[in-house]
């Protein structure tokens, strides 16, 4: 429906003329930029630049594309990497026990809000397969305990590279994943794992975060949608919702509110991780929206 | 502190190369851009943009960028106009009877969150002079009723000439000013007033929002920021909030609550405003924050 | 899991004592009070209240508690109603082609969320019947036109009546129910029809709200669940939610954004129905939670 | 203008008949109920209770009321106090250089939100006397280090003392109160501290809560205002309020978005606490409206 695009994300030390660079480089080439943003982090001499362009028209083949954008990142000492809108990224989801996200992504996937598909589901319980059946994807039940933990990952890798699978989002997955599996998967620096914490980080890292803060008696509750990495609950932040409780609710009504947030959250994150308008650096994000 | 920046604003019919050639523009020049936002209304075949620029190094003088960026926006086929982020538009205040906006605005400019100064403010009602005068500001009480509203808004016009005001914020001033007035004050196409609405608009235009609200039986209550125009409550939209409410609030609370969004929406929109953030066009306003 | 509970609602005019003699009446048959909320409206003269109580140990059967109750609030003056916490209200939803409200429901009855039973979805389209099917329910297609809306309210009313229906859920369902099936259905006074309207009412009342929203260029869209009554639009609101929108969303991003506020308004809202939190007069609704 | 009224607070130990109970004691003394509300907290087995009835009419004369409400809640094995709504209590507050807080206050103050008397400021600088001035407070100055600490503490007390304060309000004072001034000021168990830390708690304790939340990313900020104990940041939370911050965001910006935060966060507890609204238990508020 929508005429398919390009997205350029480069990031390359800040100085001047680089938004005429770009946007000069899309122009050369006859592209229709539908979206330009960039950001500057003053504090860290970067630049962050995100150009979306109309592919019809444009002088360069798709092949050319990426190698050319690299080229050009590299000529400003930095990097640059290239997605087409018309791809259908491929994505595995992980979950336990509690179905609301998983429920929320597939309706979101089949309804083309979110811009994926989803062929693969794990889980480390069988209560969830039905869903995942309705929706065509292959569930997999891998239990997992303290001493079957490695082989277990290996056995997710095995499947995750079996079905070709670039992006792995944990939906209430409730197990922490190793450092070598990131390490593994992710690769150096790429960002391929998105995880929702039910509680709004930094507060009440780790587990039980609802029953934490039932006991500290907060006003408010919040979910935070991030990228993983090694260190738990630390990785980049791409969208964090909150809403108000009271003295009235027990922690089985923070866990039923917190849904709602966790599910918001990680759908707009995801959707937005998909049409690339999240740029990662230094440990945080840039959310172009 | 910050150093100064140049501002410029582009409406014009949508093609290629736009964002390559204004920023171009800028990069031959010399100038080091610090946000670039680009807005297409696709429907309108209209392509807005806000370009902002360090001035320290830049190739032309001051003076010299306004007509530059005319001649280019008309090579474009469309306007633009250029802002000076360490000028400081001198603005006056339009009030009745009630505080909170007004106290909250000079507050904000005192403490620099505004960049403005606020030379006049000007009354139906004496109540505020001790205000204004805390703030240096000059303070012109003029009672207005249905037979004087023509001569007043003579005297309100010769007082904004004299004070040299370039926008008129309507803080609470729960009068209408008169067609004439806009046409005079405004010119044409410009937007020069800005008015906060207690209600959530298009809901409850007019006359006692809140007690309509009250009698419709509402969960949630707002308020908007909007440029005046000669339809009365139907100018372009720059920001709104909104608050809940319960069956407990009276009339009174609904009053009480709206207030601080009343301030709020209205500090918003006008910071948008007076850093050069909006851009209206065809009744509707682009926000680039 | 939860000991079952009894809840009764009055609404009398206000005199004093009330209260205590309320709880007198609950304490004397030896029941142990979990929530009392009382509500005066002033303006009106009336007292609302509304008493949760444990069945256990109460010295009334469940049969003779309904009876005493209406005693109760007649000599009060008023009117009085009881209902149970294990009772599981059966629900009709109506629907037209849209999914995302009726997947909300079905899951959040399912996982306990949403204390009722759907035996039966009515839709004027065939696409939802899947769905129904999955969750049990019978789906029935009937196609409404303006010739046959007539015959389609009585079979609609038909199937209501098979089915033992006590509450009906539009859902999107994008029809207007005549005046003849609301008071066929509803009776005099009873609230048993609950809607979902796409937009913050009273903004926007009717067709297409977000296309209007859109050519407004509000700032925030939202979402209000209501009681339905001969008035189109115009029934006592229970809930209402609201989400910031840019200039950068087309009528399609409206429609997106607004989904996730349809669905959690209509969710709280029928959860607050259910609990027996919401008691309606004078055309508006006071909710205690 | 309106009506005063008795509003007493039970807790006690939960079982059947306390709301006949004490709603029964205030109805056998002629009086009206405006508000009741009622908690139980089931795994602390309290009950806790707040009521608010008319004194005109009231059997009991005022100076009758806090003893006969004391054996009334001993009788139940808990504690009572009774207060009066027409009462205005006597408010200091701590400052250190910022306004925003202590203006909103005062104004707020003048206007009759909030029902009380702010006749002392304390600060550990100089620059807000002109503000406190306005509003007829005596502003007292008293620079702190580590060496005048106590010497400091105890001319503080002796300044509270002799204006008769009842309630302290740490209006972004950036000190820490010692044990030694928290002990000698609130006795045992009250609550007569209300401060507002700029972070959302318990994320950000203690200094410099927006740097660090730039550092970390967020994608929200808070405020919140709590009772002050002894434990940093570790007193009853009263209220909480968050806003959206981006990447373009810088730690100056999250200073300002979170003034406005902090001010309606602390403004909103503050007249809960006045309109004794807020009961405090086991390091936690139930907070009634």
């Amino acid at each position: 429906m929508t005429a398919p695009t390009a997205i350029l994300q480069v990031i390359c030390p800040d100085r001047p003329a680089l938004v005429s660079e770009l946007s000069g480089w899309v122009a050369a080439n006859g592209g229709n930029i539908r979206h330009a943003d960039h950001h500057t982090d003053a504090g860290a001499g970067l630049f962050l630049s995100r150009i979306e362009w109309q592919l019809e028209g444009f002088g360069l083949p798709r092949e050319a594309i990426a190698p050319a954008v690299s080229a050009l990142a590299e000529r400003l000492g930095g990097e640059g990497q290239v997605h087409f809108s018309d791809a259908t990224p491929r994505v595995a989801i992980f979950v336990s026990k509690q179905h609301h996200c998983l429920v929320d992504l597939l309706w979101r996937t089949r309804s083309g809000e979110l811009p994926m598909a989803v062929p693969l589901v794990i889980s480390n319980h069988p209560d969830l397969e039905p869903v995942a059946r309705d929706f065509g994807a292959t569930y997999v039940h891998l239990p997992v305990s303290a001493t079957t933990k490695a082989e277990v990952e290996q056995e997710q890798l095995r499947l995750l590279a079996e079905h070709n699978i670039e992006l792995v989002v944990l939906a209430k997955y409730m197990q922490v994943l190793s450092p070598g599996f990131l390490e593994r998967y992710c690769g150096s620096g790429s960002h391929q794992v998105i995880n929702i914490h039910h509680s709004f980080l930094p507060a009440f890292k780790g587990a039980q975060p609802y029953h934490r803060a039932w006991e500290r008696g907060v006003k408010l509750i919040g979910a935070t949608a991030h990228y993983v990495t090694e260190e738990l609950d630390g990785g980049p932040i791409i969208e964090q919702a909150t809403v108000h409780v009271s003295h009235r609710d027990e922690v089985d009504d923070l866990i039923r509110k917190g849904r709602d947030c966790e599910r918001l959250a990680l759908a707009r994150a995801l959707r937005l991780h998909l049409r690339r308008q999240v740029m990662v650096y230094r440990g945080r994000t840039a959310v172009f929206d």
